[in-house]
């Protein structure tokens, strides 16, 4: 993939209230496919329902260049034939998985959308998680979306954005509409 | 494309000094070109260096399914001969160009990008723009980035997401490096 000089691998949270901040997220997966690095996306959410647009052309880029993991939680996670029922074990075994990922270097870019549930919610440790990701060898970029961030992850991150919300449809008793905001 | 009865066209506004003002609208292209809607994508800035990830995906899915139109003032616009030297003439031209498409209702969703800077500059008039957008027939989402929205702008709008900084490698020295943030 090749990397300036000046290049350092980032941390980056994308939190607060408003929209925007997995699909930023996926504007930074599109770039980094068109530079051709290796990218992993997993999603920490029970729901799989979110974000169809995106998957779809994830699916379709796969197919040209390098290609975009995308794992789901919501669909049990494709690696394991454990049978997990709650949540906050799916959750625990996609960041097992995500931890060996980092050890391994698998990606140059990883995506952990809606993140900082898990680590709110206390499924995840996040002790571990800000030392795994403080530590993570090589040129890894990490990229984390989801409300509320802790304070332990912005204190490590390099780039952190809050997406705040100004005026919403909601507001106006107008509904999320497909093609949209799904 | 078919809409749900209770959809309405929506006017989305990223704004705010932070990141992802343009990466979540390009989010929301995906997400209607997987839905199938025609797309269009202006981009009102001179230099055509940014979003390389973007333009690139844009391009390899338009031979998926429906075409995403995506238009460069940085290249002079592809539609006109004239040939223009000052950016003010080009973004004039360029919001020409987008006001024949809105009353001809081309595309389902509109992406102006970073056409608050030819507002801001007073290039493009804003109570023309205020009162185009605002009378929009038909179906068409329109979405509008850039910095500094001008309030008559927000008046209209029905989703406003403003993208605040809270840390920024910039702040550590740290320059801005390609696959990432471009």
């Amino acid at each position: 993939m090749g990397h300036a000089p000046r290049d350092r691998p980032l941390l980056v949270v994308n939190t607060g209230e408003g929209k925007g901040k997995s699909t930023a997220a996926f504007g930074m997966v599109l770039r980094a496919w068109a530079r051709g690095y290796r990218v992993g996306v997993y999603q920490f959410m029970k729901s799989g329902k979110w974000k169809v647009g995106e998957e779809k052309a994830a699916l379709a880029l796969s197919g040209i260049g390098p290609g975009i993991v995308w794992e789901k939680m919501g669909d049990g996670w494709t690696w394991t034939s454990r049978d997990l029922e709650q949540s906050a074990d799916l959750a625990r075994e996609g960041w097992e998985e995500v931890r060996r990922r980092i050890a391994g270097e698998t990606y140059d870019l990883l995506v952990l959308d809606e993140f900082t549930y898990p680590l709110t919610f206390g499924w995840v440790p996040l002790g571990e998680v800000v030392e795994v990701l403080a530590g993570r060898p090589g040129f890894q970029h990490v990229v984390v979306t989801g409300r509320a961030a802790p304070q332990e992850l912005i204190d490590i991150a390099d780039l952190v954005t809050e997406m705040r919300k100004v005026k919403h449809p909601y507001d106006r008793g107008i509904k999320a509409q497909r093609g949209i905001e799904w």
